[in-house]
């Protein structure tokens, strides 16, 4: 669907502050004049006839359509047997690979420097197979489920990348010493795809090693590729080193084409509505959404921008230590990228 | 068994650099005049009539008698269904509390300062279950397995721990939101124990969160209680804020005060029998073993005459950051607590 050469992205804004940074997003790159226009949908959950939980047809109509979406954050479901909408995302669109990439950002003081590298989860089974049984009383099992295909797919996408981004190392992430069968599969396959890419250095270490050697020296990992559980749990931690979730962006890709960026932090009721938030995590998912997009200019216009805004300290949201507001933040960055274009 | 007020602690010196660092601390409870006589024992892999692996039964002999031990590393099993000698340990003896206390060493250079948490972890089941299964070609399924007596049995120990040691809160580390069963089961019982100690803060969070906030301050941390492969991660991700595995001691604890003491670094195979080891966290888990017998004294004296000759500078090894051997070090601590007694 092409207006005058326009793409357009499905947008899901998302609960909380939601909506405030993907106002955020949408006047930056009206100001960086993207080729994007967006057609808004929302997650909220709907029960099927059969009582299967699925996300609202026209936003599923929207995406099949669109193939690329950029979202906010959702609330928390509260209710048991309520499925969490980022995880039945994933799943519809088969969004099997998680991509985190995890860069210091110049200016900005964290206890880390020089951070550069990228977390691939699996994203599709693993430990949130979802499958759990009481075997009998007071005794309860979860299924961690891997795949031959899966764990193929994921390996060869962390290669792919890795050609792709000018990286020069992957490092899978395991516990096949304990997990011999399951995590012993995702890392045949691992080694498998690393025969493929004989330009690219490939490594293998524990889970708990590289939690260790990832707070000593994060310097030291360039791509990391995993199973679900492993991802969460590293994303996160990474995340942590260079300044948190406020300022660190997302991308759950299919196959096909088919990708949603979102920032993976949360709603933050408590400023809600307030025009304090910070939108940058999400505007550098919508970064990473250009750079899957072809639009490659048009991401490092508007990367460099929202960098050059925080590292010059004038203008900028509370989080990030000043006392603009979310849209004076956001005008900052605006007026930036507009003398780029 | 006793000999002049003497108790007997079983020995295994393991491999690697074990013997050295074992001699070190045998040396350093001599200055200190320890009360305690050494009963030296070795646990390489014997397999049993049925064909099922376990311990020699003399070194099973010795722990049932001694019920406590010290343990240097042990090498990883090369051999395929060869198990892990230390998960042997663990079940052999039902050792069902992995306690690790991570503290700043002051003068001891690292990313943080300040650190002062233990992490508790569930040491019998969970991921750790061993049972794994082929479904189809291509399909594995490993079994995380939860129990209720298992999950009861760690949160106890969990707040029993925080109230003999001083502490004010208990954190449950979990992913509920995803293994709603088994991590659900886990938290609900730690929730349960959290009612009989009203005088210690009962918190909860989930993995990926606690990674995230680690990094960024873990000050914020005191006891964190979880069941066992979160832990397996945890507190490697926590030994590395203080200066990684050559530093930490850890525990690991069973009914009827059978526990088994043990520094959880490797076997530096590159540095055996050089005489350049570090013996600190196999001192430190020696220190730990003390407070559990009751020698309080003892234990003080001897982390104190190690701090300080750490903080002192002078004499350290080549991983302190310094050029003494292990025996010179161990000298040094030696000479300090020798003066204390
Ligand atoms: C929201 C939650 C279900 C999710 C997860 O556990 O995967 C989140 O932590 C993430 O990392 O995207
Ligand atoms: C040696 C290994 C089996 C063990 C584990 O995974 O528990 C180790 O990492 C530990 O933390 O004690």
């Amino acid at each position: 669907a092409s207006d005058h050469g326009m793409q357009t992205v499905t947008l899901i804004p998302g609960d909380g502050i939601g909506p405030e940074i993907s106002t955020a997003v949408m006047r930056i790159f009206e100001a960086a004049q993207v080729p994007i226009q967006w057609d808004e949908r929302n997650v909220t959950a709907i029960q099927g006839p059969g009582g299967n939980w699925m996300i609202p047809p026209n936003t599923k109509e929207s995406m099949d359509r669109n193939k690329i979406g950029l979202k906010g954050p959702l609330k928390t479901p509260v209710a048991a047997g309520h499925p969490s909408m980022n995880l039945l995302l994933r799943k519809t669109f088969d969004l099997y690979a998680n991509v985190r990439p995890c860069m210091s950002i110049e200016g900005y003081k964290t206890p880390y420097t020089d951070v550069d590298l990228v977390t691939i989860r699996e994203n599709t089974e693993g430990e949130y197979s979802g499958i759990e049984h009481v075997i009998v009383d007071g005794v309860v099992q979860s299924i961690k489920l891997i795949t031959e295909d899966a764990s193929e797919r994921i390996a060869k996408y962390a290669f792919e990348y890795a050609v792709n981004n000018q990286r020069s190392s992957v490092t899978a992430v395991h516990k096949a010493n304990i997990m011999r069968m399951s995590d012993g599969l995702f890392l045949r396959k691992c080694r498998e795809a690393a025969e493929n890419y004989k330009d690219i250095k490939f490594t293998e270490m524990y889970l708990d090693t590289v939690c260790l050697n990832m707070v000593q020296d994060p310097t030291q990992f360039d791509v990391l590729v995993m199973p679900n559980l492993y991802g969460d749990i590293l994303s996160d931690l990474c995340a942590g080193l260079i300044g948190g979730l406020g300022v660190t962006p997302s991308g759950n890709i299919g196959t096909n084409g088919v990708a949603i960026f979102e920032s993976v932090h949360g709603t933050a009721p408590d400023i809600a509505g307030a025009d304090l938030a910070n939108p940058t995590a999400l505007l550098l998912s919508a970064v990473m959404m250009l750079r899957h997009m072809g639009l490659h200019a048009h991401a490092q216009r508007i990367q460099t921008a929202c960098f050059n805004t925080i590292q010059d300290k004038r203008v900028l949201t509370k989080d990030l230590g000043g006392n603009a507001k979310c849209s004076e933040f956001t005008a900052a960055i605006c007026e930036r990228v507009a003398i780029m274009v």
